[in-house]
């Protein structure tokens, strides 16, 4: 029996401006889980803990997307799975993408790497698929190759890897209610103005040239939603005074993580990001509401083997 | 009086998915223009060949720009402009941008550079005004600043300069057709899905992605307009079939340029430029209508002093 354990990285998709496209992967939040290949044929989950998730393979987001794997694989082995569960499910991080990433992920790494991390996106999105119904891939993509990726276009697939400058670091709350997946989805639009639309890709240009280029400054400046933001951050306690003020803290710019309820603040500096967690932890102590804060640095590695 | 001779290079805007925030500047196509400061103040433009303009400086494109730097300049100098005009008016190559850039740029380097290209280009859209009605810089960045461009935003203006793979050629074909201008804005939508604004600016991302990486398979991918292009390219002829046999010969992508109704093609390469442009000739030649074809590498300083 071969066996490893690994650290399945929480996410941060949509990155204001990048909504669908963009995500970039955590650091110092993230699920472990131990991945073994055994002799007996079909995937099991072994242990689940931290979280009242499901043993059922065809149930469980990692299970789902262990079989969409082996499928191509096309050899019939055994996997079993275990998992330590850190990251909330729903707070917006990407809690089901960790799990379906680094299921993928560890058996592609005892297998000797038979697919790409291209195609082990594709696996994984079939996790995704469980979860909420739609095979996105803007959280799976950062889980499994690090750093800040785009989702350049679904049919046919591709996944860009994009730079990440060492500086930047997260600040994430997380307030713990629930956001209806229905409600996030329901305040969408189908139709946008040409004009925002236009507004909104010149800011993807500008962040995608600001992390090639390390220009802090057009990063933040680039960090702007003028079609999504308005409509969803209503669902989100206090997200107009949180943002602001940690913009006024100096960070780079704050967002809607996925679909919330987490907001995310990007910094310069691990500084800058603590000073951001001790003005957003002042706002949220006075609604009542428990949240928790995450800093870290962006995860340029993606999945990782821990001991 | 000093006086400096310059060429003011035309531009390719759009870029297919970068509408309205995208655009590039060409090296073998442009006007030549003579500038002078003077010590009659005032601006005058005294000689126009190549095209039938209006020598009136308020009714004249580089008139208009020349006032709008004189009048944040601040000194009652004396400007004489002469323009040999080779970029014909309404080809959708930035006939007009080449004669507002080329001035601003001209006056600055004469005295000393008070201006930077940023601040060049707010003066040089006036003229753009003057010409279409709209202040738009997708042409007079990339003519003032080389390279491609991205207009990240209007309000406030913000240009940003991007990397120029130096392989990168583009050919352009320019159907000697009058397509007015208020045809080409009539046939855009005010709307567009949130699908397919999701689409572009994925687009958008790997574009500007493909060309700090000099990666020319994903800047080809990228080429893609899922908006504009099948609304405007129906004023174009045979556009379907120009763009087909141009991805055939090996271009990476095309498109329009700018509202057209030219359209360009962009290669890896000056072999494969050469061998789209013969493909586009052939086609062009049977349909009875005249054109020019353009050979062009990218030019990444912008105007610059001829002899």
């Amino acid at each position: 029996m071969k066996s490893i354990k690994i650290f399945a990285p929480a996410t941060v998709a949509n990155l204001s401006c990048g909504f669908d496209v963009l995500g970039c992967c955590l650091d110092t939040i993230g699920d472990e889980m131990i991945i073994s290949i055994t002799e007996e044929p079909g995937v099991k989950i072994t242990k689940i803990e931290g979280a009242d998730l499901p043993f059922e393979t065809h149930k469980n987001v990692a299970g789902v997307a262990v079989e969409s794997f082996l499928s191509a694989y096309g050899k019939d082995i055994g996997v079993t799975i275990e998992i330590y569960k850190k990251i909330k499910a729903g707070s917006g991080i990407g809690s089901s993408a960790a799990s379906s990433a680094g299921a993928v992920w560890a058996i592609n790494h005892l297998l000797g790497n038979p697919f790409t991390p291209q195609k082990l996106v594709e696996f994984a999105m079939q996790g995704e698929k469980l979860a909420s119904g739609n095979a996105h891939a803007d959280n799976v993509a950062p889980a499994l190759l690090g750093g800040f990726t785009l989702v350049r276009s679904y049919s046919p697939l591709d996944i860009i890897k994009l730079h990440s400058p060492k500086d930047l670091v997260m600040t994430v709350i997380h307030p713990q209610i629930e956001v209806k997946t229905s409600d996030s989805r329901s305040v969408i639009k189908h139709n946008v103005t040409l004009k925002k639309a236009i507004q909104q890709w010149g800011n993807v240009g500008g962040l995608v040239a600001g992390l090639f280029t390390e220009d802090y400054d057009l990063i933040g400046r680039s960090l702007e939603d003028v079609i999504i933001e308005p409509l969803r951050s209503i669902l989100i306690p206090e997200f107009d005074t949180v943002k602001k003020a940690a913009i006024q803290k100096g960070a780079l710019g704050a967002g809607i993580s996925g679909s919330g309820p987490s907001i995310f603040a990007l910094s310069k500096g691990m500084k800058t990001a603590n000073d951001v967690a001790d003005t957003i932890k002042d706002i949220y102590s006075k609604t009542g509401i428990d949240f928790d804060i995450h800093i870290s640095k962006i995860n340029d590695q993606g999945v990782k083997i821990i001991n």
